[in-house]
């Protein structure tokens, strides 16, 4: 008999659902039971994701009706509204839970009704979730029953900022998160935001002052702060498939130089397996289809300001790859288990 | 006999050459002269480029040698630190020169050379050149003999931002321009950097904190609000030929709303044919191929900030395009004539 | 009072219909009277196309309740099976119609029927329809009512097989047309089809060996040939907005070489001023918001068979740029007139 | 002491390099060795390409200088025409070799410098280098000391004809295969072929009628059908990174059906791993990353022609993989082993 995790996918398919499945079909620990479609379920996963054939071709099944008593670990790629049913549905069971929407990713349901425009049904769940982001919350997550795994731009923007805010050597008010995705972020979903036309050779800023993944950035940052904190997010459309840049600025209180503000970068994620602090500016493709993000703090001495590169792929790093990282830390695996990918370049 | 103007191009081989003979050859007042290449005096300007076939077929000829005292305007679209020697030699001639390269862009041959790294040969030209941005120097260049045509991202960048300052109701302090170009800009020469698929699929940040057309952007905003101005300026590297967008964040002093904020930018730019100030926000292929920047002012009431979105397309409104708007100032012409271009979407 | 032809686009929310207004609004004969779009009959023509704002922003209408008495021309950028409707409806006014769909592009309503799989509403069409191609029909389009515009495959696969076609040099039996197109041939109308990342870093065909287009091709071909032509035409989707290649494969009877093939087409294409016969293979850039179709004849001596490359715009040349020739034609102005567009490249 | 296969990287600046680094570095079975560049031999493998930081950060070295006896087996990613030089040079020892250059894939010197225009210095080698196609040369490569592993070209296009040849149903004069091909396949160094805006949006035949890699297809199809045998072959550039789509045409004797080509494909690569004979048409994405090469069989019967469609990734498959494949082979390992490759779509 086997010892390995059985693991479901709820939600397949998206394109989080598809890259969960990639990278669970290859790891070592790991089994996968059942993968759930509402839309698809007579089909086989590899009929609807065809470069699957002969790896992954297990029947696709309704969550709905679903039995997950047999299974260790559940990861949702279900749209935000969607999630909170089935987390709220199996939260008594032994089986543990990675909700990849963004569900229960804030600090309460009044901010998330306020953010989401939408009542949330089960407020328990803010109690217990723990905010998947393993750079941050390492403890919290090896013993959590649910995780709640960040979005894509907060995981980028947050690492960016997180050592300045940790170190308490930030201005706060002074924030601004450029930060530039691939479509993918959008969904597989089709609409005229990502038609080919409307996205190939064009490039455009959108949410401008009101994207929800603002807030989930300024509560983690204020999380290490320990004060309420407020920044400007501007995300933007690439004509790219996968992989967000972040721009940061941010004003320094106290004294700084380049070297300075590297070390306390390096200090922050040393043996942090994902992270990489960098000596120059990454590019989207030197993380493309990995776990890492990649970071380049630069001192800008003329100006007085710091400003941080971060990339990552918003498909792993941004989703999948984190929330298997975090069912490593919940099933006291090796952090980097399963998620040897070496960045796809060219 | 012809009463048109005969303007030739200095410089004809890269991205910059070719955009002024799209614009020119189609032009109801010009006739092309000469069109020069260096590296390919022995071909015709259509061998270079292949769509020109019918339309642009004259000889290419060497520039060292060419007499051009018959023609009426010339736009050299040379390298910087080349065009300087070009100015100098035809400065005394009767013909207007439209210096599309960044040599007399700048407020002294001092400034140049801290920032380009280079010596300047003709420092007398300083004295004379105007920097041929029509939005903010109409009258200038209306009666200039020499015009330093702007660089595509002070282009976008300085158009952006320009109500603020001119009605100074900006802190300078806080200015941000995270902006985003197209591989045009950075010219036709072969280079790791615009390698296919380092581009592809890929965006990067480059020039963080040092890049040239900086401290242009600082002269112009300075000149507006009479004190100097420090400014972040950020640019990356999109993977799209044409188009930049500029995305300027501003503290404001006073009061401010959404109203306010797009009244200002609608009565500064009221009467000028090629600023579109908009709604919502402006994609790159909005004006893409055309003579246009498409501005959209937001004001964010939850931050207190202004966020300024601006799209050109770097080799028309940000190169060959404002150049040939400058020559109709300078010849007296309608400001619109040859460049009623429609964007070309998709 | 104005002399001005007066055209109106009917059917204005794709991107045939768009690009019908970027020429009809700078043609220096052309007045735009109507543009209809049954979706968006409230909107202005530029709220749906932002880039036409300042240049055409009428107010959108329904075609239904369209008065065309005052029109001197329609352009239908309908669907195919909806145009027949508006055609037959418009037929006895004195309005002359050039269709960009396919409805009346065959020979026949049978034929039609068995390749579109729909019934055709209006068999009397097919008597007076011409088409379009003023390549092969000039004299037919100066003196027609009513003008079937080529469809954009088969506008690049018939011009670069008709010399061979004409001359009756083929063996009929040998062609192969492998022909790419960009995305805009699928439309504006959203689908997985056009989804970006489903067409962005990747390539498929589609439509093997049952594609509509292939019918268009054959019977246009065999009408030169004056006997029943079958040809192998396989089309693909290429991850770029515009533009058609054809790469034609032909064994020929008789002796051929190099020269040989080249003045045959040549002397074909003499005098025409939209074909351009070249020395070397053309890209898809070369001709990219234009008119024009670029020809490269070649003559495998090794293997004995033709390879014929032409490429164009389909949304140009393929569609709203030789719906404009057409009628240039019939409004006996010259006929380039209006569409002198200089290929867009970079 | 470590029981894994010493692999070294000879050439390890370009693409084929680096995707050998990312497919050995997580094999099982295989420790690497040296990696080698003549131009950075002063770096780190991770300095020249920064995706690898934290995996493969080995010190390059010179290969002129290289000891290499306690190597199990080298792969040669060297430019062909260097590659035999090495070859030559380490012939004697008892490493093995698999040359990833076009160095030794032909049948004789005389053949090689007929299509690649040049000498060629060690006739010797053709004697005992075998051509590395597993589907088709397994047992050989069991055996094999040199294995010329094939063009990325040829195994697109060889894999989705042998079956027809094998099985000696082809008119062998008939054969056309339009192949299209991303720009990795032109290699890393900076031309005009790969500046970006020259690909970008572009697309364009070109080696039309004279192409290398066309020999190499007509040999090894000659040898499946015991006859010599003609080919058309004509590339195209694609603007994508990676991926070959070959579209094949081919009149075929006897009588046949889709059924009969289905089953005749799926018999031929009855437990072949990588090939996955599709009742559907591949695109590009269905296979990237991976070493698969999908092929679709089509027929055609109102032409009575067989097209048959194949994609694979032009780095993997068709270079890197396929190495790594014959190395499996060669020490007796699963043949799918450290080839798990998921493809990455999107």
């Amino acid at each position: 008999m086997s010892n390995k995790i059985k693991a479901s996918i709820i939600g397949a398919s998206g394109y989080t659902g598809s890259e969960l499945a990639r990278i669970l079909a290859n790891h070592p620990n790991v089994e996968i039971g059942h993968i759930t479609s509402e839309s698809h379920a007579d089909k086989k996963f590899s009929d609807l994701h065809p470069q699957f054939a002969g790896f992954v071709d297990v029947q696709l099944e309704s969550a709905a009706s679903l039995d997950v008593e047999d299974q260790d670990v559940l990861f949702l790629a279900l749209p935000h509204g969607v999630s909170m049913d089935f987390v709220k549905k199996w939260a008594d069971m032994k089986v543990k839970i990675v909700d990849l929407s963004g569900d229960f990713r804030l600090t309460s349901p009044e901010v998330y009704t306020h953010w989401y425009k939408k009542d949330h049904i089960y407020a328990e769940g803010f109690k217990h979730a723990v905010y998947g982001m393993p750079e941050l919350h390492t403890a919290e997550i090896e013993k959590a029953r649910l995780v709640a795994n960040p979005g894509c731009y907060p995981t980028a923007s947050i690492l960016s900022l997180a050592p300045l805010f940790a170190k308490k050597v930030v201005e706060e008010g002074s924030i601004i998160i450029d930060a530039k995705s691939g479509t993918t972020g959008a969904g597989i979903k089709v609409s005229p935001v990502t038609h080919f036309s409307n996205v190939n050779e064009n490039f455009r800023a959108y949410g401008i002052g009101g994207h929800r993944h603002t807030i989930e950035i300024e509560e983690q940052l204020g999380k290490l702060l320990k004060k309420q904190v407020m920044v400007q997010f501007t995300p933007h459309l690439l004509p790219v498939d996968r992989g967000i840049l972040a721009t940061s600025y941010a004003s320094v209180s106290g004294e700084m130089n380049q070297e300075k503000l590297e070390n306390l970068y390096k200090a922050f994620f040393n043996e942090k397996p994902f992270v990489r602090v960098r000596g120059s500016a990454p590019s989207l493709k030197d993380v493309r289809g990995s776990n890492f993000c990649d970071i380049y703090p630069y001192w800008d001495k003329r100006t007085g300001r710091a400003i941080i590169l971060s990339a990552i792929d918003n498909l792993v790093k941004g989703a999948a790859g984190q929330a298997v990282h975090c069912m490593n830390l919940m099933f006291d695996l090796k952090e980097t288990e399963g998620l040897t990918h070496i960045p796809m370049q060219p």
